[in-house]
């Protein structure tokens, strides 16, 4: 059932890769909410995946957009307000790379020239994007633009590798772009810290099973779904939380708050 | 404009003195997204305050309870369920009173029998609503508590004086209770932690509108209102927001994580 | 080998039991640095403990208080100036005890007499300590205050039941008379966090065992000792962190910091 | 007096510029403590600054060093343990710098390779201080690892700029190096978080006159020196804080647990 929540808004939402990303369950959710939005992706993710399904299921466009560059950014902002007929009102980042985790690199034996590139594609990029919307002039006032987090931003986790310093640095951003955009335009930028999450992306982190199930028993609720995080996001991008900025909001299903559970201690002594 | 988000939904609420209290926006708000729910105060408070006129504007029965009584409590979740036919799905708690405060006590002169009468009134009440809701066993599975809270739980702010030590104890129960909760029947307990509000309540304590103004200054998108307070509460009522649990949710204007502002700087250098 | 890191400071050490207990190791290494103290606890803790055989190694006299009463406050500031032979300069509080934890009370079956008992005796009585210290203006100009917590007061563990509404209420009160014994006499309040620890208090904790390996596993450096809560307790009377107030200073190991281990992963995939 | 806390402790301390640095002051406390130890710094600020004087006074030598080449790394650690001779026991990183600020650049438009820079300067040279150290093994057991951080990590300062993302990078390197090395060779590794400073760097910031005033009125102990600094870092050198790590410790007179001041309405009231 529909709730109207985001009728006569207009989107940009960044990473869509496939069924499982939790931006695609967010594209979803923000169509079914009446809101109107452009798709975008890199490139080459775009030839991964199965985006066209999700725009014609949306109606919306998909727009390529490497996040790390300006002038695509710039296009796609530029393309987004055309298409779309008018200033923006919600942004979703959700968008994460780490070539050090992928080609399994050792914490204590990083590649810093791709430390830069998780750096640049993972956490920089929300800069740019804000960057480049601040300098169009393409949001509207009281619009809102949400980051995806991790509690790694806060707690060590040995596989997370260098995409922690990433999250803590996306985090820093949305406070300290948060407090700019707010200023001038009512803008509120926030993050969401997300459950450890079934998607192609969060499955690729070393030992992902053992630590899914860990964070399920250590969550009152269990693991959150991608489906309830793309509810909570489109929350943030509704006029129910306008006032709402520079926070990064827990959405772990009480993970964060939990020192031990019986659950677990049921694992521990077996 | 209802979005429904709360149709079909049963709550009872704590708190609405008058037309300025969050709780009587809370209210307000909740009956417009469809949800039918009792009122409650303590008596004195009732004779007081005007809330026949939202129980009418709400179509909502007030059950009169103190929220420090057991034998209150029982009495009021019992009726409630009784009214609005079946088991509750969200409870406002936003109780707060210190007569240390009220009487002009400095902090380095504590009455501690008053100090015991702050926790119970605005902390240990947030336990005995729960502790009571579950031996009735009257919470909904995946129903939703809410407390309000204020910063002052983090940081000193002098003349708040012995409600910072009672709003550090009930975000404490949020947690403590919302783990059991949550692993009983995926009830969430969240608290807000909410701007300097131009309540009844709010502007008793000294200095306040210095303190308004200061906060205001220091928060890129301004003070929250109540209104918006409401429009947010109310989120955490609907389902869109199931996996949220054993949070303080700054609702603050950014307030929390702002260092300086340049509106601050401009009345510091004047 | 002594440092002399408390030389020529006079203070009080609550709760020192027996030689498990913080307090004891505290009163130690205070001794070894060159402090004089006295060394206080409630009457019918005196008579359980062997606090005497310490008071002889510290060349210390024992001043029975109930850390809740204020004229037993009074008497023993007052006392405590006359034998060390002016103000004081340091103050441990190491004190925790729930009537609800100790009669295995369920936490959603609190008996609420006995949770104002905790807190009162937990949490109260650092105020009630501040408060008598103040008035009777017996603390040196940049004294040193510490109480002892734990991390329950950030996170849920079911089984320490109110004692984390009391450690959430102690150190919010390290935070209010912080912020006032500071301004007034530079006096510096802080609390430490500590690891958990195998004390006669702590190992009263239902499920202890279970939960200190798991503590221990999750921390990198492992559990923190009673010796080490000592030094660092130590650290912060000296003249080498005067700018330190309003703190809580986590001495677990990295526990706090830690979001999963390689000691934890080994365990759960057993 | 010297305490002889850090007797027979090797060290390395990155960062001392001139007389107002507070590596400077580490330095000093540190020799007066009983440890030898070895200056670095960037070629381009060893010819800026006086360090041969501090040199001198801490009979150390002086061992140029880019700390974002790994090369400059490798040579000053191999060196250190030469010159000291043996494995080195504490390093304190002091170092940031941030084109962007430097030039003047607005936050709405950052030089991105300016931004790369900040962040390799400022954050990634802490990893690479570890990395290195650890390739080498030339930590040893029980050693302490430091960097100086800012508040503007958690909280935003617009002037601050994009060292604010710097900063929280280093907090977050520190602990994810310091589960690490904690786990490998119970190696600690912490940030202390300094109030504004008085330094070359720190006046360098725009309008920092008048926040140096605004913190310090928002700190009931006023704002930390750099001497003060240096105490509480050598304090973190030293065996009475062994099982500390993961940490970021704020020293700061109160500042980050302060929510509003006497001192600051008198401002604000005038």
């Amino acid at each position: 059932m529909s709730h109207n929540l985001l009728k006569g808004k207009r989107g940009i939402i960044f990473g869509a890769l496939d069924e499982r990303s939790i931006a695609w369950k967010v594209a979803q959710v923000a169509h079914a909410e009446g809101a109107s939005f452009t798709l975008t992706n890199a490139p080459i993710a775009l030839r991964m995946g199965t985006i066209n399904k999700l725009a014609e299921e949306c109606e919306a466009e998909v727009i390529p957009a490497d996040a790390t560059s300006i002038e695509d950014l710039e296009n796609l902002f530029t393309k987004s307000m055309e298409v779309l007929g008018g200033k923006i009102d919600f942004v979703l980042h959700s968008i994460g790379m780490s070539p050090n985790v992928r080609k399994g690199r050792d914490y204590g034996d990083l590649n810093y020239d791709w430390l830069m590139k998780t750096l640049d594609v993972s956490a920089i990029s929300f800069h740019k994007v804000m960057q480049t919307a601040e300098k169009l002039d393409a949001m509207n006032e009281w619009g809102s633009i949400m980051g995806l987090s991790y509690i790694a931003a806060q707690r060590s986790f040995p596989d997370y590798s260098d995409m922690a310093q990433a999250k803590a640095m996306l985090e820093s951003i949305a406070r300290s772009y948060g407090e700019r955009f707010g200023r001038m335009k009512n803008v509120r930028v926030n993050t969401i810290s997300q459950s450890p999450t079934m998607t192609t992306a969060g499955t690729g982190v070393g030992g992902f099973d053992v630590f899914f199930d860990y964070a399920d028993k250590m969550s009152p609720l269990g693991n959150a779904s991608a489906e309830d995080c793309a509810n909570y996001c489109v929350m943030f991008f509704s006029d129910f939380t306008r006032m709402v900025t520079m926070q990064n909001l827990m959405h772990d299903g009480g993970f964060s708050s939990s020192g031990i559970t019986d659950r677990l201690i049921e694992d521990l002594t077996k």
